[in-house]
């Protein structure tokens, strides 16, 4: 289980995010709350939209709470669309082509929660990999696979229906294997325009997923920000943890449903597996 | 703050201690129950004794769980007397030169604790190291300059001696710089046959510390460590967390003392920092 | 392109194949004279045999001359069969899973050298290694594809059958993805008792690759080396580049065959790839 | 001996230095020219002035070439100021303390060279260093002590000053101890507005330094580069070698000298140790 931040908005530098809130995801990487690990010590990463269509990439395999370039990075580094991720390996090795956010193209991708038993289900999840997509997986996480079997399924032309149709092969070929509760995701996806956050369990309660609401009540609540003073009303973050007290600012995304966050009002629809 | 374990004994393979125990050092690095961290991610050490006079050592500066390399070499590595010590650091940088144990000639030193307020007597303290032993000094860290402190103090000549005259000598410097609480330390030495652990701190309680008491109890208790069934009566381990269940295999050790492990019964005398 | 050494004998440490010699595998690891790279600094690895029946293996992704632990594990290793390799990558990532030599049950394999192209057949390679093999690729290289394949092919029943089944299968799926110059190789590969070595181009020279002979002439060249002055007769290296002066003491492998060093006279044999 | 490479001028992404020229520093890495070492691969750093006073720093401890992170930052951070730097260690560990560049303030601080003997002379060295300024010495280089001894001989007010001091006193001290040569340098030092660079030997030629000179040359000799076709005249690099073919754009600085990048004409002047 890992922790993760989405930020779509007024430009901010990094450290905002990462470091500044008492809360701050770096803070998480010693002592979440939520999950069920208080340690997110197996690397991290960070992904943001600069000037070109694509994302950079910051990442590396210790504590996030150890890295000196991440702090220098955070301080200098200021983007309108941020991704940052904390890691809490459920297996797969420790190394930079593991660590989210992935990215294709313009795409950026990161995930909390695990696809169960995924050594028994890997091969048969890797083949189903579009042959002219395969070249581009780099690691041998879950989350890469499954980010490559959304794109597969159409992700870039339509989101929502790529992940549901990934999420419902997964669930197939892991119940053809024998597998219970094979998926069990909260996921971020972006292509540097709009943010789209789902959150689903096969069986059971999926990890927990938070939308910012009210930009006002975070100014107030983080006096001691400077950079969340000068927020639009628009901006939006998506979290596995509240960066701060809860009460007034977040929001917990249902189960089984996904939010888009774009220009004008954001979306909060239903999500469904699909075979098709 | 920090976790470790000092063993003498029935030659061991390091797996048995770091490994195999249900909280074991590894898991400790994770999930310490009796210090002020539940994480001691930052970087890790084990020293032991083989055939030279000289002890070998094996550090890391990412999280000990994570570390594929300690994985293997515990169940290739075979010693009568392992120091084994995670990090969780109090501020000097997560690299090689700063992880215990440290060592010198055939002496290891590690440490749980911390002098407090380092940066602001660090010069004073590091100017008292001998000429001839400051050129061994690789890292930046607080245990390191108490142990070539130590190695000042007689060390060699009287372990006990040198760590109370080096422990009087900080408090004497801290103090002098308006440092309250200088000293908090459970210090482990070894010149590869005896091992001496103190437990002291300047006011308040010390980090814990405690001794294996009956071997017969750790082989009852530890039913899954094969390599448990065959330790003699006379070995023993020091550890800052017991590595099971407490009840008949662990004694703590009081505040201000320490304890000798050598062949023979073994000693436990007052521990009293000296100015002479 | 990489470098690479096999030892089979009486016990040596570690140290005395890596850091005694006076053209060591790490000089070679900054200095190499034979091979396209004049560094190696990609990472590196070693695997030996000890009292298991499983190799145990010490990997890194620094440069080997850097590596402050292989320094100290060599000194307290000894081993009667072992594999050593530093990395000059031909392109996939620098991480642990990615280093040589690759160890499935008693099995290692190292290798110096490259399937041509290797993304454009790597999902077609991937695909036939066998179901029950595949959970066991943890890396992303050429090398590692090319082990599972060889196994796949039949390496544990004959393991000479099992490469050029291996070779002819990689063979085949390049030329006909239009790559020329397929395979170039020497690889190393033991289980625990015999080692086979190969030298094999497509087309062109194969990478370099010498056979120890007298080991009179070794004990003589190498007066610094306490430790080969106790090499028994059988004793035998095979290296990607002669460790001191060539003349006397190494053999070249011929291009196009293989060597097997084995308790009695070793065999030298015509290598050819098949698809049957 | 390191490669280092200074910038100052139209603000350009770092990668148009570090990857796009046909020699550049990444390639430097691995195949420098002039230096003692072909290999530069024992840690790496940048330093770049953005809108803060202080400049920024991002340093690691793999080879430069292998450096995933660097390669993205390079393409998303743009500054007129830039140093950078690839080490090959003359002994001391490969840490991220021990990376150049050094930072004090708004001060930055790279060098190539080295103090003879170090070792022998370090203690005296760090004695001298202002006891207020001790406490942000971090690694156990040569260099960094350098830097802070020029800081405590008056770097700040007056920088040529300041190194002509240091080198006076550092040459002293060695000599003092019996070491001979005991100075070899070529330093870069910047405050965010002007770069000085410093080239001298205590004896002998000292390493290699270039200046740019016509940058309408650069522009013609780098067409691959569309970051140069729009530097303005003022700009100007200093490096340890020139990026590619030297006629016309690289001018050697003379030994015993140092040259000032600043508004306006620059100046080479001479370079006298001093002792007062």
């Amino acid at each position: 289980m890992c922790r993760w931040l989405a930020y779509s908005g007024t430009p901010l530098p990094l450290e905002a995010l990462l470091y500044k809130p008492k809360h701050s995801l770096i803070d998480q990487s010693l002592h979440a709350k939520l999950g069920p690990n208080t340690t997110n010590g197996d690397g991290f990463g960070v992904g943001w939209y600069g000037d070109d269509d694509d994302p950079a990439l910051y990442k590396g395999v210790d504590p996030a709470w150890n890295d000196q370039n991440l702090r220098e990075i955070s301080r200098q580094v200021q983007s309108h669309l941020i991704f940052a991720h904390i890691r809490a390996s459920t297996g797969s090795p420790v190394q930079y082509t593991n660590c989210h956010p992935f990215r294709h193209g313009k795409w950026l991708w990161m995930h909390n929660g695990q696809i169960a038993n995924f050594g028994l289900v890997k091969r048969d999840l890797t083949l189903a990999i579009a042959p002219d997509l395969y070249p581009f997986v780099k690691g041998s996480s879950d989350t890469e696979t499954f980010f490559f079997l959304a794109l597969t399924f159409g992700l870039e032309d339509d989101p929502p229906l790529g992940v549901e149709r990934a999420v419902g092969f997964i669930e197939q070929v892991c119940r053809r294997a024998g597998i219970d509760h094979p998926v069990r995701m909260s996921v971020a996806v972006s292509n540097g325009l709009d943010v789209w956050a789902f959150r689903y369990s096969s069986e059971g309660q999926p990890p927990t997923l938070y939308f910012s609401t009210k930009v006002s009540t975070l100014r107030e609540q983080h006096p001691e920000i400077p950079a969340f003073q000068a927020l639009s009303d628009e901006s939006r973050m998506v979290v596995s943890e509240p960066l701060g007290d809860l009460e007034g600012a977040w929001n917990e995304l249902p189960a089984s449903s996904y939010g888009v966050v774009k220009l004008g009002p954001d979306n909060l629809k239903q999500f469904t597996p699909r075979n098709d």
